[in-house]
């Protein structure tokens, strides 16, 4: 089975792209760049698919940005501080994210007569964001497989390894494959060393902490994520 | 309801886009370049968005034409002759095209709170297009709806109201709603004039023949569609 996965750079896809090649199951790893506030993620999203061989593709969507400008992760709006799982991390929401670029993703695979495709959702996500929830991801996949009968080799999958773990889980695993956590990037603010204050740090950073595992990410202020946690 | 229209420029898209202004519920014209071999219809589309009173965005996506390559209407494999609904005609398919665009412009709509988004699917497209089937269009709205709680204005809508309508409907709609079928495009080919052999442009002849409505095509080669539907 020949899976496209989506990765961002981030430590959930890079070890997404990690599972899938130790199953043996990665054919194609896409990035996206729809006007990220800063593209840092992407180199790691390239080394990752050069170190796992998989052929790697970014594709521009030069446009969404103003279009879908409600998010700070694309326009002027502040990043917002503090835990990830808050009611203002619903300010970094890019309108109907996932399902842009997994449509985009199985359009690839069907093209090139892989499977399936993949993407990091995980279980610290459904709080937030609906399409991480795998009500969603079973309703998408029924769409893939209804809009692409004949096309699409055999039934086409939606795989979502991670949709019931936790982002702890994610470094477990992440860890057991030797995932080189240094190599992926989480930060929204985009400096020179991850911030440690915004909703990806501090998920972060409690990530590790939670599956005891050394985090050997350089924060800026490496002490903020356990108050927010806290709060 | 304010709607989020997707409008090529050919004629089923820009009745849909007079249907729903008509109705009072079109906000928003939004297109695809994703490297067509020409770009003559989005000229028709943005005169639709005018004439309208909508807003018009045009979407370029210029990475996918050599990632879904696999079809004719982007790459260099050659133009299938004859009648629509022939399996030469599924060499046209661009891998999840039609999901890809929903998922974009649905993205759109929740951005700027409109509450749905339309595509002109119609019966017509069914037999060699699953991603115009009513099965597919009623999956994607509960993706949609699923992916997007919460965010959308109230519940959202995938609005298809040709879908059950077949191509010599359409005229017979865009009749009575005056389009203006001059300004429409329906040709694979791209020349000046409608070429009046390819798929769409045989389809476009026999749709006003059927709807007994006189049809103000320039074809190149003006019969060839009557043995094309024939054969």
């Amino acid at each position: 089975m020949n899976i496209v996965a989506i990765v961002s750079g981030g430590m959930d896809s890079v070890t997404l792209a990690h599972h899938l090649a130790d199953a043996g199951r990665l054919s194609h790893v896409v990035s996206f760049d729809y006007g990220q506030r800063h593209a840092r993620e992407l180199t790691f999203a390239a080394l990752c698919a050069q170190r796992l061989d998989a052929r790697h593709s970014i594709i521009a969507m030069p446009d969404l940005a103003d279009l879908l400008s409600t998010s700070a992760l694309t326009g002027d709006g502040e990043v917002p501080e503090g835990h990830y799982a808050e009611e203002t991390m619903r300010a970094t929401v890019v309108p109907n994210r996932n399902m842009i670029m997994l449509s985009i993703a199985a359009g690839v695979a069907i093209a090139e007569a892989a499977d399936g495709v993949a993407y990091a959702a995980h279980a610290g996500d459904h709080f937030v964001y609906p399409d991480c929830r795998p009500e969603f991801a079973r309703a998408l996949e029924r769409a893939l497989e209804l809009g692409n009968v004949g096309f699409a080799v055999g039934s086409f999958h939606l795989a979502t390894p991670f949709i019931n773990i936790t982002k702890a889980g994610i470094v477990d695993i992440g860890e057991r494959l030797g995932v080189p956590w240094a190599e992926t990037w989480s930060c929204y603010v985009g400096g020179e060393v991850h911030c440690g204050r915004c909703g990806t740090c501090v998920e972060r950073a409690e990530a590790f902490a939670l599956a005891q595992v050394d985090d050997p990410t350089t924060y800026a202020d490496p002490s903020f994520w356990r108050e927010a946690v806290k709060a």
